[in-house]
């Protein structure tokens, strides 16, 4: 399991657009008590309204880590950012990296890192050891995002699901499955870089046996429906035994992004489909929900969706970020 | 993938039992053609029957590659073997072992293969870089051997109906993906291995695009009903895009092979759940008969299973031991 050092010192470089330091905003909105301040090149035109601590300054603080906080075209780190990370890293933060350059692969930063003690973290790429799943049913209860395609709101909707049960005093814990995920947990499993015979064992590994009035609640990966990512979900679905799925979905979405030849699944069949699969490994699992990327519908078009859709799957329907996800934790908690 | 240099001479170094040398048993058995000869320890009570070359002999009779062909306890590799393994690499023979024991891991052996240009080939750890599947429908004709369980015969029907379809001249090609499956067709992909979210492009690599009339005959692995090893299975399924699957079963077994809490399914919602399944990346997926391990049933018994359960699917039932798989093969050609 990859555990990062908290808190953060957000990295933005010299990003030219929001767009782009995606990651360092969601960190600021998802992770905020865990973040202490920003830094980035002079040239740099965004920021995330933070206290601006060089790493020095930052280390002085309590900083634990520096986090390149962007997603650039081609993943590629520019080499006119190193300056700044060997700086961090020998002011003693580690650097945590999402991009596709692995910070390995860097000498500079390799040896600053060996100088001082400080880790180089590649989120992407990094897999690690775990063990065959058990299939051993633990205590405490699981709730995991599952989607009838990558790239629609399964990280945000377990995080708006967490910060919900939360609110309302339930014991909860957002797992991270994936790189952003993980920063913003500060710890997790990047699932789809495990070795395919241990998925379902490192998702074991990722939510422990815990409370009985506890809930994970699990990010998901990739989708049944997808052809190339599948695999990853359902060792993910196996692995967290969940007694509960939310369905994640973008209605305006009619095939798998990138696969125009696959098609976006219907709901009720998708939902059978998570729910035979999930059975496996929990005979109790069940479908609490459909959270919905509704941010292309008006809001006349989005409520007579939301309720013409709720009535025909007899579930809740919600957009968290419009009107949030309470409809779905009622459910879950109501089980 | 994996590429072996062939022919082989198969290496028992000093296993006390047949069933210690089944890999090398079943490399005799199913690439006769490929097996120069046979080497050991003078204290190695077990033979193949095989000619006995010396690695020196071996390699001025052709031989490219020395095999490790045991499964001993543990999966160690003895130490007092290495002297011969070192002597086949400074003879020039690359050393293949699906040992847990890597052979990188032995700094003779390291030492002898760098010394000469030999390979040392870890089967079991050998990993590899794959693309994402595109989900392309590829030409040709597709047969992937899917399970009830792991560990009940879907290597040996795959190898056996590529045989079959041989006998008939159907142009058919064995796609290895585990150990002794890459060791008999001297290439492969370990599919246990990949990357979690590249194991349908590893699968859409091992079986390319095809004549017409071709069929690839895929080597199957875990099963869809395994807690730890459905991923796995998933990932096969749809990057293999099969056209037909065969279903392998052992009528004896009630519970999951060391999972006794996880049932053996009924056979038609099995192959119902891997068609559906399947039918992602190729709707025209049909299942074209059952292979048994009937070994356990006396001839009384396995006969009237047989027309029981045929019946019951509307399938060919057939052990590959016991009568072949003709029937099978008749199913699979006539669609």
């Amino acid at each position: 399991m990859l555990v990062l050092r908290k808190p953060y010192l957000l990295y933005l470089g010299d990003v030219q657009t929001k767009a782009d330091a995606k990651t360092a905003f969601g960190l600021r909105d998802w992770c905020r008590a865990d973040v202490l301040a920003e830094w980035s090149l002079p040239a740099c035109p965004v920021t995330l309204e933070l206290p601006r601590l060089d790493p020095v300054a930052a280390v002085a603080a309590g900083a634990g880590s520096i986090i390149v906080g962007v997603a650039v075209t081609g993943g590629r780190l520019p080499v006119h950012w190193q300056d700044d990370l060997e700086a961090a890293l020998l002011a003693g933060l580690d650097v945590v990296s999402g991009m596709h350059t692995r910070l390995t692969e860097c000498p500079r930063l390799v040896s600053a890192a060996a100088r001082s003690g400080a880790r180089l973290i590649d989120v992407r790429h990094t897999g690690g050891d775990y063990p065959c799943a058990s299939g051993r049913k633990r205590s405490g209860n699981r709730v995991l995002t599952v989607g009838t395609d990558c790239a629609l709101g399964k990280k945000y909707t377990a995080l708006a699901l967490t910060r919900e049960l939360a609110a309302r005093h339930v014991p909860a814990t957002f797992r991270a499955t994936g790189q952003t995920g993980i920063m913003i947990a500060g710890s997790g499993i990047p699932m789809d870089r495990t070795i395919s015979d241990f998925i379902a064992g490192a998702a074991e590994m990722l939510s422990p046996d815990a409370e009985s009035t506890h809930w994970d609640v699990i990010e998901g990966q990739g989708s049944l429906y997808h052809p190339a990512y599948a695999a990853v979900t359902l060792g993910l679905l196996h692995g967290s035994q969940p007694d509960a799925i939310v369905l994640c979905h973008d209605p305006l979405r009619t095939t798998i992004d990138e696969y125009p030849d696959f098609p976006i699944p219907d709901l009720q069949a998708a939902i059978d489909y998570y729910v035979a699969a999930g059975r496996l490994t929990n005979a109790a699992i069940h479908c609490v929900g459909l959270s919905v990327n509704s941010s292309a519908l008006d809001e006349a078009t989005w409520s007579s969706y939301r309720d013409r859709v709720s009535a025909e799957l007899g579930l809740p329907v919600c957009d968290p970020l419009r009107g949030g996800l309470s409809a779905i934790a009622d459910r879950l908690l109501s089980a």
